[in-house]
């Protein structure tokens, strides 16, 4: 029991909200697939329909794309693990924001690369400018890694403009750039711009995932690359688990069939739209004055900016007393710079708008205390 | 359709029947996590209770140990890559009998090791003097690699005298054995050796599976390994995947929980052997005089070794035009040596028996041609 006497709240992990999964209409399809298909519980080559569901998904994310370029992992993390193994020899380098996904940043230590880091700014993304400027001065890392929407960690979209000169880097230099699409289609505009992936389809490599928009014990993910890395991924991943559960790919597949997704992602950008709200209205009510954050136009964090001399990571044992929990900012540094120690990632998906505002409340009591 | 008018027949893969799996209980399973549990669909944690049941399952093998000594992984595979990941620094040794599982070389092959190759004789397995002798002289490979029971590919289990001298060596020398275990639950006689494991803790890291025991595209299996190596394979498989499906983990550990398994275990059991029957018949009926195999007592294979004229390579492109399909002996082989070239892999646990038959049939012309 937190010490504030309330309900733990968990700000911190970039969970869906449990009980917004398709939970019956997974279990019809698992029943059905179980019933009709003995296959379903074999190895199996990777399931053609799926591929051809996912090559309409990407349609509607702005992307053309075929059922050749689709490679189905065990979610996006195995997809990251996988093109960093592909693309990285030991000691190669990669091209990283200074604030970046700690899953990606896992992937590659094994790899130990030399990590090549420009600014993010909290606002617009991606340092473009310092990414040219690298380029142009010889640098030749083995891969850029973007997040264009629902930024892990920051919260914001790239701008068109940036997406354009991104991709026009990575061709005029021949350098791949891996695109982090996990929270793409949770978009709370009319319309997402369409990723890096729309511009280009030899240089950028798109990692996608059911995670987000269906459930993520599914483990299932996809990437879209050029065809003629389909042959080397499949050794890889083969050689790391085999294949991915022909179960799940069914469960999903036959799950699209019926149509629901759309509706169903629907619903989420709904939910999550009014949580987003209801945490931008609690920040501004509940944190002090000198706090500053974007509104995310997708994606599932705030990221907070307080003044210099708040300290997240040395609050955080605090807050935990307090029953709620967030991720420091300085967490997803790549370097160490120290960039971030006054900042927080605060996740809107997984709680009820009732316990986001508690949570704001309990946090920025916390914050007041602190700088007062 | 194959030239000989019959159907395809593969001999070739490692499949359990597809008849065999028990879909009716799975799908029970299922749908009681999917209509019980909401988390079922979420990340999670390694499920304890699963890890229960398998503390169980290994008891019934003859092995002690403890819930915290148990890793969950998407199958043996993943098992088997992570270990190598964990073991193996770039460039360093490894040791292999000559005749060795293609997944687990391919798991070595990112990681560019040393290979030390022992003899493996197709009667008694791994030349434990060999083992002796190199690391008597000195060698220190990062592991030993050993399956004990149904050897893949030489059908073979690995006598208790065998057995407690590679842990003694183990041991004497400080190098980890992988314990490849993937068939040892499938045994034909009243009762199998206890694995390595059973006889030591430290040294042994034991790799199991579901696959074999209830279904592969659950994609399921675990390690059994001293409790310290816990905490950093957890970020091995984190940074590759996140974690294994929750959801494919509270549907083993339902079904684990009806306690079907140990009569679904003994079915299969009793089904492979019948087909082992039918085939080792069927080997003596139809292949060449000189062909020479041993009654495997465990596990999916046999190992069926040829006049030293006979090219199981070249002669495959026939086979599979009169449909019928199986693994050139070489294709295991760790080195250059062109061991196994004469020899040949059959698998007697997918097909229905009298397609076993028949499959033999037709390699035993085709040999008899080949070799008249």
């Amino acid at each position: 029991m937190p010490a504030s006497g309330g309900e733990r709240i968990s700000l911190a992990l970039g969970l869906p909200d449990t009980n917004l999964f398709p939970r019956e209409s997974l279990a019809r399809a698992a029943s059905q697939t179980l019933a009709d298909v003995p296959e379903a519980l074999q190895y199996g080559a990777p399931f053609a329909p799926l591929k051809e569901h996912i090559v309409e998904l990407m349609r509607r994310r702005g992307v053309e794309c075929r059922q050749e370029q689709i490679f189905l992992t065990c979610g996006a993390q195995q997809g990251l693990s996988l093109l960093a193994r592909l693309l990285l020899g030991r000691g190669g380098q990669v091209l990283l924001e200074q604030m970046a996904y700690t899953g990606f940043q896992q992937a590659l230590m094994p790899l130990q690369p030399q990590i090549l880091s420009v600014p993010s700014d909290p606002q617009s993304g991606i340092d473009v400018d310092a990414v040219e400027a690298m380029l142009e001065a010889g640098a030749r890392p083995a891969l850029i890694y973007a997040v264009t929407d629902g930024h892990n960690p920051l919260g914001l979209s790239v701008s068109r403009e940036k997406r354009l000169r991104l991709v026009e880097l990575a061709c005029r230099y021949g350098v791949p750039i891996i695109e982090d699409d996990a929270y793409g289609f949770i978009h709370y505009g009319e319309r997402a711009e369409p990723p890096l992936r729309a511009l280009d389809g030899r240089w950028v490599f798109y990692v996608g995932s059911f995670s987000k928009i269906l459930a993520p014990s599914l483990r299932a993910g996809w990437l879209v690359v050029p065809e003629e890395l389909i042959p080397v991924l499949s050794i890889l991943k083969e050689s790391s688990d085999i294949n991915t559960s022909t179960f799940t790919q069914r469960i999903i597949s036959a799950f699209l069939d019926t149509g629901e997704l759309e509706n169903h992602v629907s619903t989420l950008r709904g939910e999550y739209r009014a949580r987003r709200d209801v945490m931008s209205k609690a920040l501004g009510e509940h944190f002090p004055a000198a706090a500053r954050w974007t509104l995310p136009t997708s994606g599932i964090f705030f990221w907070v900016e307080l003044p210099a001399r708040a300290d997240t990571t040395a609050l955080l044992g605090t807050a935990v007393e307090m029953g709620v929990t967030y991720i420091p900012g300085n967490a997803f540094c790549v370097d160490n710079s120290g960039l971030g120690l006054n900042c927080m990632r605060l996740n809107f998906s997984h709680c009820a708008p009732a316990l986001l505002e508690e949570g704001i409340a309990r946090l920025g009591r916390l914050l007041k205390s602190a700088l007062a």
